[in-house]
């Protein structure tokens, strides 16, 4: 074994409990979600009508400091109807990381537009806003207030930033640069809630931003999303296009004036959501202790080294990220299998999406970061309870 | 008040229960629904991984007599699934009747398909498959084995049959027509879970059927559906493309090898599926029972009568309908008008597809039929509880 791979294993197995398997992220309900369950069952509001998907909204709002939320059945459907709402039209190129989840390029290519793929930046793993910059210079022009693809000629309408891991993206510096270039934001905060760029909650940035309560994320509705946004027409037309745009001039009446989506969150998902975000400020504290025990400790591991927060900002620590020195894949493969044939499970990131065999032909920029980190980034178990 | 609309109030009185409101359909958990909801928060499993989901997948297919049956997040996204699963391509046709919910329309579009709407026949007011016929050997021409429209040279790809309110279309007639003109069958099952064609479930005759677990149908998982279908290949096809195509060469690989769907139903609602289905037979028993009160009771009342079962086949009677004899909008809503303020919940049908914005333009045989129905369909109480 090599000493990179033995030096690993020895420092999780300082920080972690001995008890094997542990996974890379599980929930814990440690609150109210067993009685808010049983309310929806006893009072029989579990689907699209009951208080708990408008408590959950209000709670969403009140925690990110969004002026509106509006509940979805996961990250995925959110992104979506956040990139209509946001006017992303059939033809348009959405900019974004090649290094995110599949759901950021799914969504746009949903809209009927085409993914256009930046790079990373070292620091953050999020988009690299600098080198962004210099590409878009020369790749694109503006043209009657839209930005243009030089190569492609299709309008260049928005750009989303995705805040990897939790760990956020420089916001302010990206709204500086999407002004210049007649961007819009979409935010992809589905791994980020409890992050932060100064005080402001990310997800708040952009034109609208996406949450996801997936069961693997920091609080789960066992599935379910939601899209922030800062006005009440806006959220109305997201919880219009959200529940098949049913028009409501008459209590019966079934008119629908769009092509909608049965996005709704259920009400009965809701009330898990409701139980979680309550626990959310202790789950964030622990998520936080964890990080700084493992950064502390690979300090001094050699040829390695914790992904850590930005001056500008605060993370969630939603995984917590190694990242090799040198981009390595044999190497990486050999630390992944060990520590999972081990019982502790790590993974690698995804695979970059210029890769995967539907979106090989989108635009993109040259990817030189994003490639050093797809073979350099280990996650490590980052569940709340693992310094109990 | 007009004699019709008080001689209607008098037998829904007879029937229902003396407390007000009595809504339209409501949900009733009397099983295990809590045991196996708590079980999912202790175990933690609440999310895209637990035994519930295939649990609920199981019980499915045992109890429509489908070889396979894949869980989904709802009735709308089990509908897009089968479409795409079966062939639908972009630019294709999709034959449906124009009477039905906007999930039959909007999936075909979620597709590139365009919607091509069929008349209603006034027994069953599913599809009328006779004035189908006669209407595709003159608007259509088979040509490389692909059924062309005449008029727009597009490909009809599909037809999907719609069980509406419980009522079951003649699959065996149906499928005579399709087998002649070259057309793959997906059947729209959404609200006839328990209806049957003879001893054959609904939902089980096409290429692939689908459910909804929503919460105003017979049995629900607070948002939820499922694809029925026939082999192996198809349901795994189904799966993948319903969890984002994310491949399992690798353990902790994360590639797609297409653009997949988050489509998944959350482990949670797979429980309080399972605990419904226990009760299903019962609920289909109560709901017969109250058909045939309703039938019997509306049997003397002048210038209105019940949607009645057909020969060849079993309702679940999920939604009981009343049609009067006669169109009559003005008549309609005064009946929807006094029933409804007076605390008993009645709804008219839909508005035909063809007459909503998105969809006026598209293709269309006459409907005659469609037109009729609108104006005189009235549903009344139909929850399961009603008698006791």
């Amino acid at each position: 074994m090599e000493k990179i791979v033995s030096d690993i294993i020895h420092t999780l197995k300082q920080i972690l409990p001995s008890h094997r398997p542990i996974p890379l992220h599980e929930p814990f309900f440690y609150g109210n979600e067993k009685k808010y369950i049983i309310d929806c069952i006893d009072s029989r509001f579990v689907s699209s009508i009951g208080n708990y998907v408008t408590e959950f909204e209000n709670r969403i709002s009140e925690f990110t400091g969004s002026a509106f939320a509006v509940a979805t059945s996961n990250g995925t459907s959110a992104l979506h109807a956040a990139l209509i709402t946001a006017g992303v039209q059939p033809g348009d190129e959405v900019l974004m990381p090649a290094l995110t989840f599949i759901a950021t390029a799914n969504a746009a290519v949903y809209c009927g537009a085409v993914p256009h793929f930046i790079d990373s930046c070292p620091k953050t793993i999020g988009i690299d806003i600098e080198k962004l910059e210099t590409y878009l210079e020369t790749a694109t022009h503006i043209k009657n207030n839209t930005l243009i693809n030089n190569s492609t000629g299709r309008p260049v309408r928005a750009i989303i930033p995705v805040h990897i891991f939790g760990m956020p993206v420089d916001m302010n510096r990206l709204q500086d640069l999407c002004q210049k270039f007649r961007l819009t934001i979409i935010e992809d905060a589905a791994e980020s809630i409890g992050s932060f760029c100064g005080t402001r909650h990310t997800g708040t940035f952009g034109s609208c931003g996406t949450l996801s309560f997936n069961g693997n994320k920091t609080i789960t509705t066992g599935g379910g999303g939601a899209v922030l946004c800062k006005d009440e027409d806006t959220a109305h037309r997201l919880k219009h296009l959200t529940t098949t745009a049913r028009c409501t001039k008459a209590r019966w009446e079934y008119f629908h004036d769009r092509t909608g989506f049965n996005y709704r969150m259920p009400n009965i998902n809701a009330a898990l959501g409701c139980a979680q975000l309550e626990q959310l400020p202790q789950f964030l504290t622990k998520k936080r202790e964890l990080a700084a025990r493992y950064a502390k400790a690979f300090d001094s591991v050699k040829g390695v080294h914790m992904l850590k927060e930005p001056e500008y900002g605060k993370s969630n620590f939603w995984l917590n990220t190694l990242i090799l020195d040198k981009p390595d894949r044999k190497l990486l493969e050999d630390i992944l299998e060990t520590t999972n044939s081990m019982g502790i499970q790590t993974r690698p990131v995804w695979a970059l999406m210029n890769t995967l065999p539907m979106y090989r032909k989108c635009p993109s920029m040259p990817l030189e970061c994003a490639w050093k980190l797809e073979n350099s980034i280990i996650n490590i178990p980052s569940s709340i309870n693992l310094l109990d």
